[in-house]
């Protein structure tokens, strides 16, 4: 499916409630998805829920975007459609700095 | 775009990267743009910014499901596709449960 057409389906589906409730409680919900989809991405639950849980978080991000007037499919297209943002590379060639190496595994 | 064509492209991009770092880190780093987000949303940013970070939380969603071997295109369009996974409607007839009202504004 065309991101701009899921977009508009998730629109037609929640937008009116989503737009009631507003933006930062929306983002709430969004917020509360991304802990369901940690928990899955955890092993806590079966992978017919991971996959549910990342749907879930995708229609929660568009539902976001349109509470702000943003078109999803055109800024994402915009910003990684030439490769990477900063290095222009794809695939990336960026240095990836972490000041701080994890910890040793006990 | 097409989500799977957007999913690829991030996959092409950042895939080798994202895989040799692994799952949870990777989700940390999602995470991290989640919070960047919750930044822009606040309002504490430019109109710009919001944009930029709708994208890269998109992207690094499409990367967790690229890990974790999930079409997002093809679970989303399953769960959504049809109306909410829940009463089927387009627009949703559920009602919201919250138990708990908003604080009252000072």
């Amino acid at each position: 499916m065309e991101l701009s057409e899921f977009q508009r389906l998730i629109d037609d589906t929640y937008g009116a409630k989503d737009r009631a409730r507003g933006l930062p409680s929306t983002f709430l919900w969004f917020v509360e998805e991304v802990g369901e989809l940690a928990r899955a991405v955890n092993g806590r639950t079966s992978r017919d829920n991971l996959e549910h849980e990342l749907a879930d978080v995708l229609a929660w991000l568009t539902t976001v975007a349109s509470i702000a007037g943003v078109d999803l499919d055109a800024v994402a297209t915009r910003r990684y459609g030439a490769g990477c943002p900063r290095c222009g590379g794809r695939p990336c060639a960026c240095a990836e700095q972490r000041r701080r190496p994890e910890p040793v595994e006990p």
